[in-house]
């Protein structure tokens, strides 16, 4: 957001075009000429141009390390090689050539598969896309250019109408061309999809199977375990799993709730663990961190790992005398239960256990880092009800925004105002407040609506009640993505009749031809979304100004140091969604509007090389969810698609040309099965792991005689610390609460973050 | 449907009132009074007690024996008593005494769990109609009565139409007497609703528990067995379960489908088996069946036990050698696969068993007599696409069959098609055209209609693939289900208002007001459906019309044998619906229009007896679902309530009433919570048993020592038959393919019907 108020400041004329969906843009644009058009598209590249060099500038800055190589300074630490005077201020594009020569294995090592699998989105969208722009720039745009409803140069400088199907007389032959091309873009995208689709699945297994051991596949979350005066948790848990699993259970961790006073002495420890960074900030001129700040002053200091010591005496303990402290904390009645095989712990985590579905209720456990402790705590039995509460939350919190957003597009459309309300009139006169009113108000403050809704998703899926982060994440993905296809498409082709008849909703079977007469219109303002707010969001991304900012502000003004563990992770739930909204304008538009496609491409290209670059050096991948994410782009893939096939039944249908009608519908069935059976072939495998490859991967283990070890390491991974206990942390970055156990470098060494954990303080 | 002609030739009068839906009706009761009412009451129960009471007689007639104690004869062999001539012919009403008196638990025992479930849905309809009377007609109806819309005794006599809620003028304060109703009935419903599906859950785990090993518990339905040309289909299976069930895994047996050689030999033995069968009743004068013919001469003959013998020389050695024999049959890639206990079984059905999904797929093995042999060589990818196929085909025939049903409701009413067309003027003036028209005509082809759809869902149900009779049945009872609420509440509902606004689908948010409208219109026309359609449908049942009919042409006419196997099973996927719907109507109705529940009730109180008789006697359990329909009753009675609901919603505002309606909607919201608590709570129980259950289950019998016994009885428990294998069977009772395996029994030795099993041919 911060990045659209400092192009504010740059550059007014093209704030105004950055900002997305205002009508009077919409406006403007509808009668917009090619040659406005290239040069917005001119102004755009400069901008992003600019950006991209000042990027490559800054990048070079010691003092913004911290910013633009954080995945690194935590996990290749040291490896930056120090860089001259002089060199630090030319711009270059050495990123831009490292960031394309990286292979998807290297990236598949360190930053899992989530990030390979979004890179294979805009892989997958560059591919799609390319067909599209060949097909529809030399098949289908000479037929809408010759299209004949408006006279060529009758008007001059061409308007970008001409370009869209709307030129097309009715019941013109020249239609089947767009019915053809329907079909090549259909059928390719199946095509991708289903072998995306396949690979994917196939590299998820694969690297389920070739990574090491992962404590959370030998262990179940069990929850809602029933409570008995006469017995303690401890011991009903262990009974249970020793009477109906005993030849597999190894061990179980009981999960604890922290109490008021623990909230408390947490907080105040937070706070003298600031006190004592800032001593040691100002005191230590030798510290690791301060390296950086001055780029000339090398050499660490051993302060952090003494306070670190300090304050976790016996963490390395950890394992042995956990059990009698537990006594002493507030047991929920959750507990990680581990298994001796992966198979016996897949079981016991499928199988229903009580015969009252809700009791001793098993999930498969999620990695430790990925355990989102401060919902552990939640009783199963209200899950269902917080699941509702938020499902209606989240509708309600679209339909409650499509006001504002109508009436801070409704600000700018005076026009219309001053036709329905006479008072605007008197207003207006004064023509300051008119340009106020109508000019960067709305704007921002649609930006600012528009920016506070991930957050809000995210909170949202917080009290949902997922046990892991990347649940967490996922969930408001999701949300997201329909907030926002909601609002970039629904909304903006509705809004512009909205005015005129507030009835639209309540007559469904008109919405294909709805959306056939609206999108065309709405396809330039569409073009100029993709121009500015998508190129732009890219060029917000590599600079990342928010932290650039925030990094500045921290050092210079509040004197506080970095935290080198606070890496970002990849704010997936905002970068999945705002990919495949442009996938689905590109695919609405594809054969309506042809001319968004080349800018659509250029998006994707950059996008790809920004997000690889990021994926690379900035964001640290702390979980991952297995690749989740792909059937979600799967089914809005698909949605799009269909979407496409309706709104080109519209068309055919408004131009009175039947048998394109009667060729699209078996397309619509068609698609629809193909879904159908990707949902049958490839989703299991996004949920489960099967039998097959669990039991080969324990007889692995078990013949190479690591299965000891495995289970030593086991007993110590879950680590649950306290802070975050009680306060549901919102923020993507709640590294306070991650007690980072090794067990991937297959040792016993347990290396624990700065953080102090839980059982270290008791 | 017989039924129904009879009645049309008993009294034309009443057969029109028996004739459901038809306007011409509804028209006429909109007006009626209640002392038509009344005596369209009388002559139902008049026409009611003498049905009965020819039942009594009936059934005492040795000729119908097989008609009417179906169940008994097959099950409880020569128990029944003879009953002198006299006596014969004297009505008399100990069949209600002697249903009343049997037990919950003595049904259980040898009707199954299916039966006290469906007897069960009854028990609580009368409850929650009992209270719903007690509260509407004390409550409710003096207000509709006095709620001064119309001056009483204007027209003389009183039309019904003071009865209802219509009745009660705009923003009256006694509104919220309904108000208040309408929670008593919801809150009760709910209340009663959760202790039912708890004692249901409870008794299904009792049953399960507490009955005789079951094999299906032991084994696995495994599909789409990858084929290898290397390996046969034997040994792929064997090394599969081996390898990675080593431990559980016990055996397997393929399953066979038949080539079109086999299908013409088992034509040909079929009609062979006829041909013997007419010898048999020709000559053997001493046979079984005979015994009851005439009730005198008795004695029994071995002449069945010969025949059958004959025919399956080897039946007992079936186990033995069925390997090599199977060598010669054309495989399918599935098999049962036998586990050593049944916790392993449900363990190989539930994980996941390949990395691809649509390879080794493996659910749980329905019972031996459950099996739905001709679905199980359908490819397992086929599935997906025959369900989608047969959704759409459903909907498209619930779509197809409202504008024959609204014509012929259109034929009989005249008046408005006087209006509209002027044609029909010239045609209505003959008058016996017009009466036949009118009459009978329209009503006969009505019924056919009506009663051609569970067969034709029962055909779809088969066509969609379950492995499960009673699978088949449960898909079969939801689509009719559906049809029947579609057919019966809404089309009715909307067609009164179909012939003037066409565009009644096209606004969705105008329908609470619709509907609100509607049914207190319709009320009295579903009043009279209640009396008529649900009365008569109850006579029909026990007088079992059809069956009667049909053995009075087979013995006296065709000179056939009765076939003491061919006892049909009850038939779920007619039933089921037709309470439910009675249900739907009578929630709809309580506050609109209250004189329906007295009605209602006397409708479900004659079920309980009737349908307790003839579970008692007709029907035989060949199979069940263990309970499975109780989910969708819940789920019924839950949208009943909503619709309720909603109609209430409507009506309060219509009468501009906003405070109730402001009260109403809490409740809708609550009984939607309510819903999904059940649904969380009860659900998982009816599609799984618990591992606690299952492995309790599994050391009692290793205690006792029984397992061994029952790993014997496994092995020849699943027989498949040949005939049945090729075309799928649509109708109800196909005993053919059923090969009978006592495993209950808990011996050795196997008891094989009188048809030709497959093995025994080869």
């Amino acid at each position: 957001m911060l990045f659209f108020f400092f192009v504010c400041f740059l550059n007014p004329a093209i704030f105004g075009a950055a900002m997305a969906p205002t009508p009077e843009r919409k406006k403007d644009y509808l009668s917009m000429d090619l040659s406005r058009l290239l040069t917005s598209a001119g102004i755009n590249i400069g901008i992003c141009a600019l950006f991209l060099s000042l990027y490559s500038v800054f990048r070079k800055q010691p003092g913004n390390v911290y910013v633009y190589f954080g995945r690194r300074l935590s996990q290749e630490d040291g490896k930056l090689q120090n860089i001259n005077a002089l060199e630090r201020f030319v711009p270059s594009a050495s990123w831009i050539v490292k960031a394309w020569q990286i292979t998807e294995d290297e990236l598949l090592s360190f930053a899992g598969i989530d990030a390979v699998v979004f890179l294979r989105v805009l892989v997958f969208s560059i591919r799609i896309f390319s067909i599209a722009t060949v097909v529809c720039i030399f098949g289908v745009l000479p037929v809408n250019y010759f299209g004949e409803v408006k006279k060529h140069m009758a008007i001059r400088p061409e308007a970008l109408f001409v370009f869209t199907i709307a030129n097309v007389k009715d019941e013109s032959q020249w239609l089947w061309v767009h019915c053809v091309a329907l079909y090549i873009i259909t059928l390719s995208a199946c095509i991708l999809l289903y072998f995306e689709y396949k690979s994917i699945s196939g590299m998820r297994l694969a690297h389920i199977s070739n990574s090491p051991p992962n404590p959370s596949h030998f262990s179940v979350l069990v929850r809602s375990v029933p409570r008995s005066s006469n017995e303690s948790l401890d011991d009903a848990i262990k009974n249970f799993f020793t009477n109906y699993h005993g030849l597999s259970y190894l061990s179980h961790q009981t999960v604890h709730r922290a109490g008021k006073v623990h909230k408390f002495m947490s907080t105040a420890e937070k706070v003298y663990k600031k006190f004592v960074r800032l001593k040691v900030t100002q005191f230590d001129h030798k510290c690791r961190a301060n390296k950086y700040r001055c780029g000339l002053c090398g050499g660490t200091s051993n302060s952090f790992q003494l306070y670190h010591d300090d304050f976790e005496p016996d963490a390395n303990k950890g394992g042995q005398d956990r059990s009698e402290r537990n006594a002493e904390k507030k047991e929920c009645s959750a507990a990680f239960v581990f298994f001796k095989t992966r198979y016996a712990a897949v079981v016991a985590s499928q199988v229903l256990q009580s015969s009252n579905p809700m009791l001793w209720v098993t999930d498969p456990a999620p990695e430790p880092h990925d355990v989102y402790w401060p919902n552990l705590w939640i009783p199963y039995r209200q899950l269902w009800i917080r699941r509702i509460t938020i499902l209606v939350a989240s509708t309600f919190l679209m339909i409650l925004l499509v006001p504002p957003i109508t009436l801070l597009q409704g600000l700018t459309q005076l026009e219309e105002l001053k036709e329905k309300l006479p008072f605007v009139n008197i207003i207006i006169k004064r023509n300051i407040l008119v340009r106020l009113v109508s000019g960067y108000l709305p704007s921002v403050l649609l930006q600012l609506l528009i920016y506070t809704v991930p957050p809000i998703m995210m909170l949202f899926s917080a009290v949902e009640g997922p046990i892991s982060r990347s649940g967490r994440k996922k969930s408001a993905c999701c949300k997201v993505l329909y907030f926002t296809i909601w609002t970039v498409f629904f909304v903006n082709v509705i809004s512009g009749t909205v005015l005129n008849k507030l009835d639209v909703i309540s007559t469904p079977k008109d919405i294909p031809s709805l959306l056939a007469k609206a999108v065309p219109e709405q396809s330039t303002f569409f073009m100029t979304h993709v121009l500015t707010s998508g190129w732009a969001s890219l060029s917000s991304e590599i600079m990342q100004t928010f932290a650039l900012v925030y990094n500045f502000v921290r050092k210079n003004i509040l004197r506080l140091q970095e935290d080198p563990e606070s890496v970002p992770s990849f704010p997936y739930h905002t970068e999945v969604p705002r990919v495949l909204v442009f996938g689905l304008l590109g695919f609405t538009c594809s054969i309506l509007a042809p001319l968004i496609l080349p800018f659509l491409l250029v998006y994707f290209f950059l996008g790809y090389v920004v997000y690889r670059n990021q994926i690379m050096n900035v964001y640290c991948s702390k979980y991952e969810s297995g690749g989740q994410m792909w059937p979600i782009v799967h089914n809005t893939a698909i949605f799009s698609l269909i979407l496409t096939q309706i709104i080109a039944l519209g068309v055919f249908g408004m131009k009175r040309y039947p048998g394109a009608s009667g060729f699209t519908i078996p397309l619509v069935i068609a698609t629809i099965l193909f879904n159908e059976y990707c949902r049958q072939r490839f989703y299991p495998m996004f949920n489960n792991i099967s039998a097959q490859d669990l039991i080969e991967m324990d007889r692995d283990d078990e013949q190479s005689g690591r299965m000891e070890e495995i289970h030593q390491l086991l007993l110590t991974a879950y680590c649950q610390s306290a802070p975050a206990a009680t306060s549901p942390d919102v923020g993507d970055d709640d590294g306070s609460i991650i007690s980072k156990v090794s067990i991937t470098d297959r040792s016993h060494e347990i290396s624990i973050t700065a953080h102090p954990t839980w059982d270290s303080r008791a």
